[in-house]
């Protein structure tokens, strides 16, 4: 619980500029090593290339499902949903209504004409009207209670089940299951509502009902970027390595109906902001083994270095604390996508606490990845003490689309 | 309940285009009156100029407080806080050191340094290092019961009590109470929420308690746009007219501690968005009284034309139902300052339903504007069927601050 680093080489520690505190953050750092010279790899590996362009939209069509590798957009609104309805023809034709829908409103547009009849509700919800596309992707995923309710449980690869109990695990029943997940992303949060409104509204009738839902954010001033999370740190940085080869981490390639797809973790973590606010600076870093205003990996300087568990103190401590976030999940050699969204809802009316933390998604081509990373923090993540998981779902995300196709139809029709 | 309108004049009924759409009805709409001319005046009158220079900052300090007529930003993060000290000194010393954090927090700074030490919590949470000031607004009020539990009740203005109870209410304890509220408003959720956390974060030790909070947000493509609420009809409309004369309609003018401030109404409304998609296109229309797609008043064919509850059809019914939410509000003769946000959270567990609605925000000289349009809705207003109003709160919101004073100080010291 000790801090590793004594000091902090902001360089204008008197500024309380926000952009000036950036600044010093990059020259600081400096002075903490005593095993190890700079790195001479610096170079910084930004994010993929975010649209700022409001007006933009994102093809639905196309080999993978968008809203995976797709840069991450600024607000999210999630669904989970319960399939009411188990006839597969029944489900075929929502899938392609869905496949509709989303092919008109991921361009900006609405589901339908508003009629000359004025007896009859309108086609659209219409709160999007007069919007841009603002970037919308819409991701839509199943999970294995999906397959068994229609049958097709004989066609779940044998890691397509649902998650273990991980240690420290507190799930709340209103944060978990559920048949069909839809993500729903846009750089405006009234788009990313929109959408997932259209889409479930027919459906409600007697397809689908919905169990949980979460709406998230991202905030950044540019598209170079890395988000940072509630707890300030930046959220994100290893996904440049993962992208680099989306092959060998993220895409399915099993020759079934999932290939090309991916598979999704969400879990709704609840981060008691009260605790980490009381912890010192030095632990915070410890915790997530990274710094705090840089992001980079304890040791390195820049955010984008590679991380290296071996480097030690002159006292021949590890300077990245073996029981820290980063290097617990390092050690396990797996890699994965991550797609987080945070949240700040109410109040929480027992606590007085702040019912905020992060949607986590990740994406991956085995959910063996999430579960060896998750096991791997067990019960000496550091990290513990400051957040709960109380939701989680493994959903399989379906290949993307081809025009003239529909979403899931090499699982419903193969 | 049957519609007034029988057909709507989009031009493009086949076009699902959302650009396309408004431009039809900018257009259509001509052929629905019979019994008036064309309005001669058509001019629009736009809202005040937004800033989307999100880098752009908005003064802290001035003859009023920032958050009431500044153009409504993208998102609110509102807070509700429990005062747990009554010592006055203390709660001087409070509003003192808000004043200080909210004038660098507006500035897009922090409201204080990084310490070299690091055993020490950092002095500031530090999720906005690298975010711009993205034009933060905060904005301080004080309830009834604030001024009776620092034995000021002599000083509160005689219609400066608790709203009564309005017919349909149907307030939730959670939602409800409270000693101050404090409005943070930012073109970014992120800083929005930083700046509450800041504010509440050393307050909570011994001065206050959190009771309730709601994030929401504005949605719009520039600055010339009233934002859509989540029935798609556009909200603040009439604003402008209110802001033309904010003397007469929005700042207290009493030569008291409140004179140069304003009131604020705060109500959780609920929208049932499931009842409203079942509901026809010109019944919600008649709900409202006003043209979905270009907001103008029924009758009417621009958003900014003057509301005239006079027009009759042909048989002689009014054009703009006399059970219209407009109708109603007009016929008051009363004018307020709406600054609402959406909130879209989960799904309520026992429903299944979305809680999502409307965190509707008024601005007014009196308390009494808003009692009075409020009764006028009454039981009447076909809104009722549509919304439920689960929290609320009355708030004397300070005149602004000048340099070296602090917020409240009138009041206060006076």
């Amino acid at each position: 619980m000790t801090s590793k680093r004594l000091t902090h080489a902001v360089d204008e520690p008197s500024s309380l500029s926000r952009r000036r505190l950036l600044k010093g953050a990059a020259i600081g750092g400096s002075g903490l090593l005593f095993g190890k010279a700079i790195a001479a790899q610096t170079s910084d590996q930004p994010q993929p290339t975010r649209s700022t362009d409001t007006t933009q939209s994102i093809p639905f069509y196309g080999e993978h499902q968008a809203g995976i590798t797709t840069p991450a957009q600024r607000h999210v609104y999630f669904m989970v949903l319960k399939l009411d309805n188990t006839d597969r023809q029944a489900v075929i034709k929502l899938f392609k209504e869905w496949t509709r829908q989303a092919a008109l409103l991921t361009q900006g547009k609405n589901i339908g004409p508003y009629s000359n009849n004025h007896f009859i509700p309108p086609a659209d919800t219409g709160e999007a009207d007069s919007l841009h596309a603002y970037n919308l992707s819409l991701t839509f995923g199943v999970s294995p209670s999906f397959l068994e309710k229609l049958g097709l449980q004989d066609k779940a690869p044998a890691e397509f089940k649902p998650l273990p109990h991980f240690p420290r695990d507190q799930l709340q029943a209103q944060y978990t299951g559920g048949d069909i997940c839809i993500q729903s992303c846009a750089d405006d949060p009234q788009v990313a509502f929109h959408a997932i409104r259209q889409l479930v509204r027919h459906a409600r009738t007697s397809m689908v009902s919905m169990l949980w839902a979460q709406n998230g954010f991202n905030a950044y001033n540019d598209v170079s970027q890395t988000p940072r999370n509630l707890f300030a740190f930046k959220d994100g940085t290893a996904n440049a390595l993962t992208l680099k080869d989306a092959e060998k981490y993220i895409w399915v390639d099993d020759k079934n109906w999932l290939q090309g797809g991916s598979y999704m973790v969400v879990r709704r973590i609840q981060m008691h902001l009260e605790t980490w606010d009381r912890t010192s600076y030095g632990e915070q870093e410890n915790t997530f083994g990274r710094d705090k205003l840089s992001g980079a990996p304890m040791g390195q300087q820049h955010e984008f270095e590679p991380i290296d568990t071996g480097l030690k103190e002159s006292n021949g401590d590890p300077v990245m604390p073996v029981d820290s976030h980063v290097h617990l999940a390092h050690r396990t050699g797996q890699q994965l996508l991550r797609r987080s969204y945070s949240y700040t809802g109410g109040i929480n009316t027992l606590t007085s606490q702040y019912d905020a933390g992060l949607l986590f998604i990740s994406f991956q081509k085995s959910p063996q990845q999430f579960i060896t990373i998750q096991n791997a923090f067990g019960k000496i993540d550091k990290m513990n003490e400051y957040i709960t998981h109380v939701g989680s779902g493994l959903f399989a995300c379906f290949p993307g689309v081809k025009e003239g196709d529909y979403l899931g139809q090499a699982l419903l029709e193969g």
